[in-house]
């Protein structure tokens, strides 16, 4: 699949496209700036290895181009941007936010979250873009430092709120092509209301113990199987 | 340890009561009626064996006595509760409130949660209760029913928010005791505003998967140790 990550210069963005570059999908980095994308996408290539399908470039472009886009940027930029790239979001793609409103958005602090007018920063991306978009929240409590290390599987859940079932499950799907990492479809967009601020409490829980990692995990999801539809 | 169950004939209340009996803790269960709290108790009694220490009563008579106080009501009356209580907790007492505001106080879904003006049911037991409470918020990702289920280790963390250390820390004793059972300190009171919709995720992602017994756990937990002092 042809996967565009909007921000991949920022640490979750760039772990993400390492992790779904490694798993054969041709990425392209997205940045403000295209040299900067072109750049990341230089770096990517040599973590990834020879001949990874990695390329970079201005946001817009990226979007225009990506069969799926993933949307990993600080909240205090996340309007700005979803305004930027909606107009090249073609319909019927699929689009996935990872953004927490984080209290730095505003000087305050990465353990303490902001609340959008929206409800959550994922419902302010669905209001930006257009009406045919297929919006999925997730990956908030993915650290960007496991997915950037390539030698070791990604510990916890992906929690993917959304109201097409369908694109969940595609996403659930490149979730499944990232070793360990696991997928539950935990409702509605709204439910990002929930599922944003735990970025947060895992920056909280990381500080007070000196760890770089936490993630997430619902335990006895091994016996689940899959959602009703 | 003597301990008070505030609100102990619910389901979640009465769980705990029946793991902290079973664990050797004298344990009042306390109701808004006297005779509804005995009842409770008789049946703990039963369900954890014969000569166990676990009695029952009202929610202000079961304060008065106890070493330590769960609060364990629905949030819709989980104000008129703390009134009644408050006179009757004792100094330097420690009070450990498991509420979720869930959207079911206002006539919502479990899956909803309202915002309390505080900015979580927990700060706002906080507001009424005496200043020298040491106030512990936890318990929200630990469900009612496997915690009933004495036959069974409960799997999940519990995760701990407030301002005193050392209050978590015995609070966090009391989890160690619970076969399976972990406890994370996630920070201070307000994280509470992040930790208490996990309830609502729980039945959201209960619902979706037909489970009844959805917790959930940090990853990498084993290898942490004791959070810095």
């Amino acid at each position: 699949m042809h996967i565009a990550v909007i921000g991949g210069t920022g640490d979750e963005g760039f772990g993400l496209a390492l992790r779904l570059a490694r798993a054969g999908h041709d990425v392209t980095i997205g940045s403000r700036s295209e040299e900067r994308g072109a750049q990341a996408a230089e770096r990517a290539r040599e973590l990834v290895g020879d001949g990874a399908p990695v390329d970079g470039t201005a946001n817009e472009m990226a979007t225009a181009g990506a069969e799926l886009v993933f949307v990993t940027v600080p909240y205090a930029g996340q309007a700005d941007i979803y305004r930027s790239i909606a107009p090249h979001v073609r319909a019927g793609r699929i689009v996935v936010d990872t953004t927490t409103p984080l209290a730095t958005a505003v000087g305050g602090r990465p353990w303490q979250v902001v609340r959008p007018w929206h409800g959550s920063a994922a419902e302010q991306a669905k209001a930006l873009l257009p009406k045919e978009a297929r919006l999925v929240a997730g990956f908030h409590t993915v650290s960007a430092e496991p997915l950037q290390d390539l030698a070791h599987p990604v510990e916890g859940d992906v929690l993917l709120c959304g109201a097409d079932a369908e694109a969940k499950a595609v996403v659930g799907g490149l979730v499944d092509q990232i070793p360990n990492l696991r997928w539950i479809d935990v409702g509605d967009l709204s439910m990002a209301r929930i599922v944003e601020p735990l970025t947060a409490l895992m920056v909280s829980v990381n500080r007070r113990y000196r760890l770089k990692d936490t993630g997430i995990a619902l335990t006895g999801r091994e016996s689940w199987g899959r959602p009703d539809a």
